[in-house]
Order: C-alpha cells, then sequence, then structure tokens
C-alpha cells in the first residue's frame, strides 16, 4: 500500500445536544483547513457512480449528514477499499491522489464533502490508466529519493 | 437598524449537475474562511429554538441541506425579521454581533452552519438584556468616533 492510501481513514466528529448536533473544526478535528464545502443529494443520483477521480493537492473529508452512500478508493494495483458513510458524526479522510467512487446512494442520501482547496479543475484526474501511470511515476521518484 | 444587522442577508451558492450537487467556497461564495462546521439536526429538535445568542467574533452562514427551518434575527429595539430556509443552494450570513434564533425545524431538518471562528464560549453572549447593553455600548462609542 502506497504512503497516500495508507493515510485514508475514518474520523469520528464530536456530538453533541444528545447527539442533536455536530461539529467538525479544520485542523482540529479534520487535518486541514477547509476552503471549500459541497455536498451531493441522492435524489437524482440513486444508482449513479460520482467521484471517480483522482486529485493532485486536494485532500477531502466526506460524511453523510443524512442517508446513507459508499466510498470506493482504488488504488494503482487496482485494490478496493469501501467504506460506508451512514453515522452523520463519521467521515472518511481521504489524502491527495487517492482514486474515489461514490455510489450505492440512498434517496435521502446528503453526502457533505470538506476540501483544503479551491476548485481547481487542472489537479483533477479524471482516467484511471492516466492515474496509474502518474501514481507509478510518483511512487519511483520517491523510491529513488530514499534510497 | 445598525451596521452589523444592516449586513445580514440571504445568499445564494452555485449548484451543478441538474441540482444534484451543491458548492460553497469560503471567501468566495460566503464573506469569511471557514474554521468550523456545525450541523444541527431536526430530530429531537422540532419545537425546541437553537442559538439565543449573540457573538462577538463569529460570523455565520446557515443553510438547510434538508428540511426546513427559520432564523429569527432580533436587533438592541426588539425589531425581528425571520429568514426562512428551504432550499439547500441557499443560505442567510449573519454578521458578528447578531441575536439569532433557529427554530420551526421539521423532522427531517438538517441545518449546516460554517463560522469564521473555532468554537469559544467567552465570544458568546447568551442572555438577551446583556446583548442590547453590550450592542448600545458599541453603537455609542461608534458614533463619538465618527463624530
Amino acid at each position: 500500500m502506497n504512503r497516500y492510501y495508507a493515510g485514508v481513514k475514518m474520523l469520528s466528529f464530536p456530538e453533541y445536544d444528545d447527539g442533536g448536533a455536530v461539529v467538525v473544526e479544520g485542523l482540529k478535528d479534520i487535518p486541514f483547513e477547509i476552503k471549500r464545502v459541497f455536498y451531493i443529494f441522492g435524489k437524482g443520483n440513486v444508482g449513479t457512480v460520482r467521484g471517480k477521480h483522482s486529485n493532485r493537492k486536494s485532500e477531502f473529508v466526506l460524511f453523510n449528514v443524512k442517508g446513507k452512500s459508499k466510498v470506493k478508493t482504488i488504488d494503482e494495483d487496482k485494490n478496493e477499499v469501501i467504506y460506508e458513510l451512514n453515522e452523520p458524526n463519521q467521515g472518511v479522510y481521504l489524502p491527495k491522489m487517492v482514486w474515489k467512487e461514490m455510489y450505492d446512494f440512498t434517496e435521502d442520501s446528503v453526502l457533505m464533502v470538506l476540501t483544503n482547496e479551491y476548485y481547481d479543475s487542472s489537479e483533477y484526474i479524471r482516467d484511471f490508466d492516466d492515474f496509474v501511470v502518474e501514481m507509478k511515476r510518483i511512487i519511483a521518484a520517491e523510491s529513488v529519493q530514499n534510497q
């Protein structure tokens, strides 16, 4: 497992008022400052797969505030890991370069995504084969540096 | 109307994918950097009033990603304004010092709140009479400065 994928982890956020509210503070509950928030609705996305890209700069935290969805990561050797998002105070942290797919949205799903970067289309790798080439190049370069 | 309350306004966030997703970027779609995100559920809050405080430092953007709620602002002269939150891409911006109450949560309500500050209990004014005194003191001081 390369170091980017080794950094993927589930996070738990503080709840208060008997679970009536949840708080997420940048650099405290998650590993980055929050530049951008976006949210994806289950309505219109049931049966679809979102994401399907890797990011050269952006890190993400994903959590479902309502309903359920799943996040699948796929590495350069096609190893897959699936994270189920079904608790409003539990999210998954994805470092940069991780290939991600979001799917199995329930009709009532609201998937919140926090990121450390503004939107910049040039940092998105949208073709899986391109991602594999770029990831293997990075791993090879880091391997040389570490020798 | 004092200058804090004059700054309250409804904001509209960019939608994409036929309304299937909404994006909010700090300092772009809202007037501040996002330090903290919290979310309040309708479940357990139907019939309750949340908020009931003013903040010396924190600014807020509130929006319902699911269901409905209302935000009422009350100024030092007890003038009230009510904002209905029922569109996932429309939020209300509240500058610092604005007294706010959130209520009329539907059972399925998920009220998202973005703020420019980490939680700090010392910046909360939780008594309305204290708020009136402090606001009138600020207005008087600014009035002197502007003479």
